[in-house]
């Protein structure tokens, strides 16, 4: 596995930064994201750095997608959201704000009027070790 | 493949239903998304009917996952655009309109402030004729 030293979701996997895991395998990892655009939202990575879908070896994109199935499935048992998307941006112009490949799994809030481009805000460490908890007993 | 009687993505892939396709394997198939978001937008579903990602087989979300990717990359060449996402939704909680499972293929225009629930809104069919063509050529 080549990953990146300065790259944040290398370090996450790497252990040196710290991160609410929800759920792990030999090429994936998902944890909570620290911004959440609403409870329950995960990222899915492979634990390989590539910057985007573009550059994303086949055989991570499977993976990480059927990792990213998997942990939307126990969100979904977890929170029993109004709807789920699942999402994932390429480049600036797409905002994305971290250039290693991740799905959002995104549980959706009636009437939360979500933009493609959510704002950024950190969310409750606490309630997010909390989700992280709900979502991992629901697998 | 089991595809259902009136789900009009199972239409298109049978061929009762007109589209201007873009990419076909054996397990996937993309076409324009007659309501476009932006300029380029396209859908790749799998040729089997699963309404959402909770009920989609993995060797059939593997193969449309790949498939997507595929597609990614020649809409980025053919419109080389200012970013790109990939989104699925599921459920109407989610805006999904059509109940079968398909990621969008969705070029991002600058200052295009899409919503995650975009407007849905018919494209003009010559330029989607243009488009489908245009990709097609990218491949």
């Amino acid at each position: 596995m080549t990953l990146d030293k300065t790259c944040i979701f290398c370090r996450i996997i790497r252990g040196e930064v710290p991160s609410f895991r929800v759920f792990e395998d030999d090429r994936s990892l998902a944890f909570m994201d620290i911004n959440p655009a609403n409870p329950g939202h995960v990222l899915v990575i492979p634990k390989i750095h590539a910057q985007t879908l573009f550059s994303l070896d086949e055989a991570w994109l499977t993976a990480t997608t059927l990792a990213a199935q998997k942990v939307a499935k126990a969100v979904r048992k977890a929170f029993n959201p109004f709807g789920m998307n699942i999402v994932q941006a390429n480049g600036p112009g797409a905002a994305q704000s971290v250039p290693h490949f991740h799905w959002h799994v995104l549980p959706r809030v009636e009437n939360d009027r979500l933009p493609m481009n959510w704002p950024l805000q950190a969310g409750d460490r606490e309630a997010l070790a909390a989700a992280a908890e709900r979502i991992r007993a629901a697998f």
